[in-house]
């Protein structure tokens, strides 16, 4: 695909006027990095997205309050702790650690998030906690996003970074991002944050609309294991150092950043062998095809069943068919990357090897045409091994 | 739990005026019995619910189509193909199946009910069908409910059979039933059928009205993947050979039936290790406690934390806290077998050890109070194991 912006190196700190840091504060047991501070030169106008979970931790509380103000300095952020179900004292930790941030930089503790992940219902060891942040203030560098993106990992096997840059009326903006997807420390809950730098200058409210548009397309268009978070949160600062670039270019930048991000999540999913698209095509409305693709992406006998490599269709067109969707069986188209293997809700005469061939691959692509409408939904999941339940089972 | 009936052996045929029978057509490859038949020997009252899949099986729809007329006299069922996204062939094959067994039996074949469970979008191999209908019409008999409830197992790895009966007005009242659960053969479709019958003589509103209640509160509270079938069929023979019951007395004995066998299938789900009970009370209305209790009982992350044990109560929280009930984070309570695991949303000092040796046993409750007003629901669910994901992920 062609495209006006082009990928560079780095991700939070790509674009002018960030810095950042991680380190390893003590949180993990096993001594990785568990602590990342991102913070803006300027006060940058801040839009953000949280968990729809009605069970949401401290910090995201905090995060959702402090947000209102409409421009943010920095995010801190650990891993090892969610900050969940912890009560008053919960709430006491979260503020500890903006107001912590925020006297060291001189700005109203109103102006840091805070984004916890890690085991819920165990009490920040806030001493830690605190002493991280001092070091972290220390080592803050337009370098470190790289570490930062280390620090909020938990189990993912990989860092997940991405900035892209464009010209507009001769200025270069840049749109950054790191983010961590579905893992989690001993036997605990998976959490995605996402963490987003650009240098444009956006006003507030267009700069909100822009990611939740982003969002809608990228994060809420993937799915692990169907298991909604009580942390999940998506931040983005805009500083304004590069100035205004036309909103529809930005938007179509920082669409790319959060889908590219959303996608090494499931990619990087735990015991995940196969990377998934669903599209789901002519449904009464795109929130029917959305209905439709999410219970396929979510149905745990159609993930198992991609797992063996076996091209299961009759699994799809059950989950598609128990979904709340509009269905009409002999209706139903559905490909493997456009191989037909249902027409009109039956089998097609493509060798059933054929199919297996295209579901044995890491890759693939599952087109389910309703021919009902124009309703039009591309979700991104992976399958559910064995692999998924060891590191989930606890001990 | 002192009942005023008793458990009797048997199932379809203790009922008197059943008669049953079931063989090895050829269906399954592995030479196992699959086709399976139960005859009431004069005209029964028949009630039924069928899959709310909207993807349908040919059976399934035949069958509909079929209770309408009030009475049945068979009921004819296969394992080993699902007879389902099968066009216009799968038709012709179900209705040939009734016709088979009406012309034999001297009934119209509306008078027939059609069952199938096995591999979705496969041709129904028809001529052993037919030569299978001819040798269990040979064979019927008041003793054949365990060869018939063996018959339609699939990966089920033991039959499911049950009969009660009570004295009412005099005269000795039979309900008995037989089920399979959910299981494949190769990489397949999971079914839940369900074939009762009983010597009451109940009006068919009474007794479709009774049916409605006890699947309710039985095959529709039980889960092992979340994933509906699209040939799910319960269906209710009552041939009124013992007289009329009061109803209530008949409603408890049914609903009894049922719940024994919606848990026999939990038991036996695949790979299961561990049978969970999940009562929600005190939600908004028992529809809220039924999303709370069905997005616990589903979740993924939930459902492996069990298979190792470990008394995860943080990911039952964030699956609360997701679902659409109502929920107020600091008065939500969770117990494991009646020790507090989280009051008011928080840990309680129960030492995780406790509570782990609780989720260490093969059966367990869990109690969460919503405190929010008097809705409740019970739901019966299972752990979800690496075993699960090997059975179902083909070859």
């Amino acid at each position: 695909m062609k495209t006006f912006f082009t990928r560079i190196k780095g991700s939070v700190t790509a674009p002018r006027g960030f810095r950042a840091a991680g380190i390893a504060a003590g949180l993990k047991a096993n001594g990785k990095k568990d602590m990342a501070l991102i913070v803006s030169n300027e006060p940058a106008t801040v839009a953000a997205t949280f968990t729809t979970n009605q069970v949401k931790a401290a910090p995201v509380k905090l995060s959702m309050r402090h947000v209102k103000n409409g421009k943010a300095c920095a995010i801190i952020a650990n891993s090892g702790n969610a900050n969940a179900c912890t009560g008053n004292a919960g709430r006491i930790h979260a503020r500890a650690m903006a107001v912590a941030v925020a006297r060291r930089l001189g700005c109203s503790e109103n102006r840091v998030l805070v984004c916890s992940t890690g085991r819920i219902g165990v009490s920040m060891p806030i001493v830690k906690v605190e002493s991280g942040i001092k070091r972290l203030l220390g080592i803050l560098s337009s370098r470190g996003g790289a570490t930062a993106a280390e620090a909020i990992m938990t189990t993912d096997t990989f860092a997940k970074e991405i900035a892209v840059q464009f010209k507009a009326g001769g200025k270069t903006i840049r749109v950054g991002g790191i983010a961590k997807g579905a893992g989690m420390i001993q036997p605990n809950m998976a959490t995605m944050l996402c963490f987003l730098t650009t240098d444009a200058a956006i006003p507030r409210a267009a700069l909100q609309k822009a990611l939740t548009h982003a969002v809608k397309h990228s994060f809420n268009r993937v799915t692990v294991d169907g298991d909604t978070s009580t942390n999940d949160t998506v931040i983005l600062l805009a500083n304004g150092e590069a100035g205004a670039p036309p909103l529809a270019k930005f938007q179509e930048a920082l669409d790319f950043v959060c889908l590219e991000l959303a996608k090494m999540i499931v990619r990087d999913g735990e015991g995940v062998t196969k990377f998934v698209t669903i599209n789901v095509h002519g449904a009464a409305s795109d929130q029917h095809a959305e209905m439709a693709a999410r219970a396929v992406a979510n149905s745990v006998l159609v993930k198992t069943s991609w797992c063996g490599g076996d091209s299961n269709w009759g699994r799809i067109l059950d989950a598609v068919g128990y979904s709340r969707a509009r269905v009409v069986e002999d209706r139903v188209d559905i490909a493997y990357n456009g191989v037909p293997a249902v027409r009109r809700g039956m089998a097609t005469r493509t060798p059933l090897a054929k199919l297996k061939k295209i579901v044995a691959q890491p890759t693939f692509t599952i087109d389910i045409h309703l021919h009902l409408g124009h309703g039009h939904c591309t979700m991104h999941t992976c399958d559910l091994t064995e692999r998924y339940v060891e590191l989930n089972k606890g001990e």
